[in-house]
């Protein structure tokens, strides 16, 4: 099936050297940190020649920020949740990128500022992702969906930062964590019980 | 008038040498990160000879531990705050642990679980820092000064997670954010305006 979408679109061949490409630094990324991803090291692991690496990708900003196309690429949630699912949703997002997308040694080279070209693709890339879910939290608002008196903007980092001081105080958090404090935030922002 | 206080709990001597020993400690811990904190380097920085740090802490656990004291000891929050004006000192108090106290390395050596021993007396620390803070959270619940509907516990997570939120989308806050964050806060969890 996804064979046939991708023919269907036309460009297998051009894609595929662009995922090979966008995969091995996503791995090397989440497996090795950013300070890994460079050229020689995605050229080694894709198989892809340098030279056609540099000709997608000019300097090692682009090519970090392909190592975070799927963090950016995150998508919006499925229709007809409700605002507790979607936040649900949001959490589970947050955690899928956090711990695999980028991995807790690219969330650590932010926090440090240890590499600041990957600072600036990730906050870009975090700030595609967040996108779609601020228009969301703008939209609940104003149709009176969500109730709570609050900025948009802090919705975003009290869902990310949920889960990253749960992280920092007892480790990566379970399932029933998620559950509970998707339920616990809608009720602090008068969530609606209607999609 | 310190020293006057020193000596009147009649410990001087004993007092200096474990003060010296803790500040060598978490001078190494914010300036090189957790790695770099054992009795040799405490030794070398403290000027204290390695029997004597060994007496005091038996293992690099315990060393570890004293280079948190200043974490683990942040104390409560002054009388006679209102509920937005003591988020705000909890806000202020995340962040002078998380930047200066512990440094922004030893956030990212949790997060990635780069030293398992740090990461257990860190937890250790912020749990004792938090223990106020909750006992405090319970308080205002009970006496119907929160009206929110909300564990406590995750309030804490709320106010250490907007900060390193923040601080991964942006870099570290302002001080203008501090204020409106402990605002937006105590709206969302129903703060009463007395204290």
């Amino acid at each position: 099936m996804e064979r046939e979408a991708t023919q269907a679109r036309g460009r297998p061949r051009q894609a595929s050297t662009d995922e090979q490409i966008t995969r091995a630094a996503t791995e090397i990324l989440r497996e090795l940190g950013p300070q890994a991803v460079n050229v020689a090291s995605v050229a080694a692991r894709s198989g892809v020649a340098r030279t056609t690496i540099y000709r997608r990708h000019r300097d090692r900003r682009e090519l970090l920020t392909a190592a975070l196309r799927p963090v950016a690429d995150k998508g919006e949630a499925p229709e007809h949740l409700t605002i507790v699912q979607r936040l649900d949703w949001v959490l589970a997002s947050t955690e899928e990128v956090l711990q695999r997308a980028i991995g807790p040694g690219g969330v650590a080279a932010v926090l440090t500022d240890a590499d600041p070209e990957f600072s600036a693709a990730l906050r870009a890339a975090l700030a595609s992702a967040l996108r779609p879910v601020l228009a969301q939290v703008e939209g609940d608002l104003d149709r009176g969906a969500l109730t709570a008196e609050v900025e948009p903007d802090l919705v975003l980092s009290m869902i990310l930062g949920v889960y990253l001081a749960e992280t920092l105080r007892r480790g990566v958090p379970d399932e029933t964590w998620r559950t509970r404090t998707s339920a616990a935030l809608g009720r602090l922002l008068g969530a609606s019980a209607t999609p």
